[in-house]
């Protein structure tokens, strides 16, 4: 195979980009792998290794569920991009993913002390990567789905979670969805309502956007409506795919047939998850007390400030405002707890379990500007880990 | 998804096996992803995370090879084996090899500093093989295959030698044979004799047995004849598969066609790759100052003191004998050696140069007990890197 000598000119732009803090921290990567037992003499190797390690390959082989008690496997979470919808920066292929997937996996030891393995897969194709993460299920107890674009993201996790008997996550449908569920409890709490008093506006009808949708319903919102780049998604439209044509049929009781800014009209709730934007005079149409979580980023579908002139509640997804929408706060307790208790899946319940525990770390001191917690707040991994391993075993998929 | 109840006859089997210290040790697995930046806070994350890995992730879009330079990939090993040949196991299934995979991960951590991730496979077709493999390459500095069974070993490591441009090396068989070939430089020259003098008897034709074989003549032998368990091969014989056709081309000048016993008579060099066994009659009938490597675990081909009755110089591939071929002597700085610059590929010349590399640490103070280096002599991974790494220069395959 023929080399590929290394472009000076790539050397240079490495020691330029080195002065954007970012890439000085980056440099290397941010992940390695350690070993937790001793290696310092022959006796070790004896037991770590051959010939110790045969006689623990053989009880497995026997009884196939040792694996999860000698080895890292009932800990460690791949975390499998194939790079098409990376953070807002679409399709970059998975090298480029990479940096964020190794971000993730960062996270997940620090928040949870969850080990998660970063693969990016060059593959895009649904089979074939339904395919590649069967292959790899035995060396993992968890499949963290990361930046797959949609439609495909939900084939991909449906068929998933079908075909494995461990957990299936795809993070930017249910780690959304869990915290801005999360947000949203205390927001009606705080302005004395209930969620089914809310009418709800979703924008995006992408990964995130849907789930949410999904959520919100599951949890028994008032009436919710969902809007793609055409407009909002009614049965009318015939321009829809599956995973619309489904929305289409469960959501928009109202039967808003014309923009977002037109549906927003004395609605209760706006949740932006579509990287466009919305005008103040549109937020100043909602209801009174609106919640206005406008969450795209880095730039919110309407400034924050903007929002607040005519909103009660105001959340983002930026660490520089109040009221962070993170998926932070949900995926790393989200599969400590599945993990702890080796759930065979993450089910719907387990979401909204994390959701209200999440809810409940605000507690009492829920204000406008504080209806979530901090990523930093170090309640909330345990809160949400304890949730979700007890809605585990009321559901009866805890395996341990 | 149904859950699978943990049986309580697992678990009181599990606390039973912690009473053997293997058990005890592997109790969780062996091993742990870290982050090796800091996350205190939200200044941390927004380098570490979003906002400030979008610039990195761009970055790697407009230039490739900078996830060279900031990701861990260019320094992390998937260590890739489908459980079907394990130790001496034979075929365990994906799950009953994780503990080698973890111990294989470990020592390269431990002996090289380089970062690897076990990969058990739940396929053994070798389309499928090597399809997940070029799939998940994206993630990874290199591969090590391995305990991937013969011969759909052979082909599985020469297509994705072919398909990608990062280092692909079944350990099964370099690793082995790049020892072997260290120990035999060092055993010859203690007794006054170069390789070209030497005529070699292999028993073993698994992944083992022919890169040892190819290894030894690449390294000039004099003659090689190599055995399987229909008896010695060669030309004549019409049970052959392609590898074994190849082995009775390039093989067997002498034109043995009997038993590895009868082949051994007169012989100056043993190699036992296979299992069996070799009675002391046959060893004594082998030539003057002979070289046995019974190399077979636990169990050698014959009982090295009864080797050492006959032989000038006796190898096992165990830690209690002198003498112990152990691949752990190459793996490490082979791939430490590749990765520090870059190299799209390890040629032959790269595992001879780390052969040579490894015989040189015995340099002159060579005995009949010492022809090889502890695994535990810290200048043993250095030396091999630094030769692995300077060949892959000279071959013009490296990139930094």
């Amino acid at each position: 195979m023929a080399a590929t000598p290394a472009s000076a000119s790539a050397s240079a732009s490495a020691e330029t980009f080195d002065l954007d803090p970012a890439f000085a921290l980056h440099r290397g990567g941010k992940l390695e792998v350690r070993s937790t037992v001793p290696v310092r003499d022959a006796d070790d190797l004896a037991l770590a290794y051959t010939p110790g390690v045969a006689r623990v390959c053989t009880a497995i082989a026997d009884t196939p569920s040792l694996v999860n008690d000698y080895t890292w496997v009932s800990n460690v979470v791949a975390v499998v991009s194939d790079g098409t919808a990376v953070l807002g920066l679409g399709d970059i292929g998975p090298s480029a993913a990479m940096p964020v997937m190794e971000g993730k996996a960062l996270l997940f030891k620090e928040f949870a002390n969850v080990d998660a393995v970063p693969i990016c897969l060059d593959c895009t194709d649904v089979d074939a990567l339904v395919e590649t993460v069967v292959r790899l299920a035995p060396s993992f107890g968890g499949i963290n789905l990361e930046d797959i674009s949609a439609p495909r993201c939900f084939e991909v996790e449906d068929r998933l979670r079908d075909l494995l008997d461990i957990p299936v996550f795809h993070d930017d449908q249910h780690g959304t969805a869990i915290v801005v569920l999360a947000a949203l409890q205390n927001a009606a709490r705080l302005t004395g309502r209930s969620l089914g008093d809310l009418r709800a506006v979703v924008a995006g009808a992408g990964a995130s956007g849907v789930a949410v949708t999904r959520i919100l319903l599951e949890a028994g919102i008032g009436d919710i409506a969902v809007s793609d780049s055409k407009g909002m998604i009614h049965a009318g439209r015939e321009d829809l795919n599956p995973v619309k044509q489904a929305l289409a049929r469960d959501t928009n009781r109202a039967g808003h047939t014309g923009s977002t800014e037109e549906a927003l009209a004395g609605a209760d709730v706006f949740v932006g998850l579509s990287g466009s934007t919305v005008s103040e005079q549109a937020i100043a149409s909602m209801a009174a007390d609106a919640i206005v979580f406008a969450l795209s980023n880095p730039t919110p579908e309407v400034h924050p400030e903007v929002a607040a002139r005519h909103a009660r509640v105001v959340a983002t997804g930026r660490s520089d405002f109040p009221n962070q929408i993170n998926n932070v706060l949900a995926f790393p307790g989200v599969f400590r707890g599945a993990l702890d208790v080796r759930a065979s899946t993450i089910t719907e319940n387990m979401k909204v379990a994390a959701a209200n525990a999440l809810a409940a770390v605000v507690g009492d001191e829920v204000t406008a500007t504080y209806v979530i917690p901090s990523p930093f707040d170090d309640r909330v991994a345990p809160a949400v880990t304890a949730a979700v391993a007890a809605q585990a075993r009321a559901d009866g998929v805890a395996r341990a």
